[in-house]
């Protein structure tokens, strides 16, 4: 049994989000699914999927620091600057995280552990709605 | 043809460990399946899953020598520390390597390259037993 | 529907390079999918694959300049060194970046975002011919 399904998120401020109910709710097929997987893409590359501590807000602003340290906007040797300087860091960024997630499904739910949830990654000051593609198979 | 198992892991040291005997032997099913995949996922957010070389312990050594220097334990501008230095800088290094890992099946058995290896990447110092969602798909 | 192919790609040079051509041309079948998931695999430990920008150059070559800065060849630390210095740091770039692509499928193509491509990594100096598992699924 296959569902697909598009998902337009909201505009998000630059850092790291928790999606998970949004997706989750986006495809209500999950209820009948017994065993299975979710895929979750984005089709940009300026921001990304990752699966993190879904309980403390500063997990995911440490996320977000630490990720400026590592790849810095601006970087010196960055050539491609001509989109701002969070744009080429922005790339990096994705390709580190992944563009995609694909998550167990059990008995119609999401089969993650207890402290995990779906975040939106975004890497762009002004990136605007994100479009996710929701691949959902199973039986 | 789906199949779903828990595998828990045996609590693992801090570092890079092979797991990919472990793996095969929790699905005896996957002799059954002429073309599909095997996805891991790991239900915790302080370990990942990688593949990398099989053969050479001084590489998983490496890995772990390296993961610390790029995310040092109690970074001086984390805030998220109540649960210990090596936290934060755990849930940092499993989103790089990432939860989950799909592998190509063929002919009943995991298509890996010769050298490739399924790794658990234990990030705490005392990260416990590791529960991970086995799924097989395929036919 | 299940397909699996095998791709080898030619030598590529050190460095980033857009393969989204060659891997959608491998799969005829990929027409006769109307929702499923493309999953592209490398059986290598020191190459990889990611998604990001399709359209310049120049970022491509950022993705290699910023790599080489974040993961140095021959680092004072690394313990494996025997198969050259570019060995281990191409092993940690590979499980950062990841040996396999999920891609969701739609109506006969891949649905990508208008700017996203499926990226060669090729970490070795000399790595020389790579293969690809392509495992195609869908209805």
């Amino acid at each position: 049994m296959w569902h697909q399904r598009d998902l337009t998120l909201k505009p998000h401020p630059r850092g790291f989000h928790l999606i998970t109910r949004e997706v989750v709710s986006a495809l209500p097929e999950l209820a009948g699914i017994r065993v299975g997987l979710l895929h979750v893409f984005i089709q940009h590359t300026s921001a990304s999927l990752t699966v993190s501590e879904n309980a403390s807000p500063d997990v995911r602003r440490d996320f977000e620091r630490y990720f400026n340290h590592a790849v810095p906007d601006g970087w010196a040797d960055f050539e491609h600057t001509l989109e701002g300087d969070d744009d080429m860091a922005a790339h990096i960024k994705a390709s580190v995280l992944g563009a995609g997630l694909s998550l167990p499904v059990r008995d119609g739910r999401l089969a993650l552990g207890t402290w995990q949830g779906v975040y939106l990654c975004e890497h762009r000051n002004s990136g605007g709605a994100r479009r996710l593609v929701l691949t959902l198979m199973g039986e």
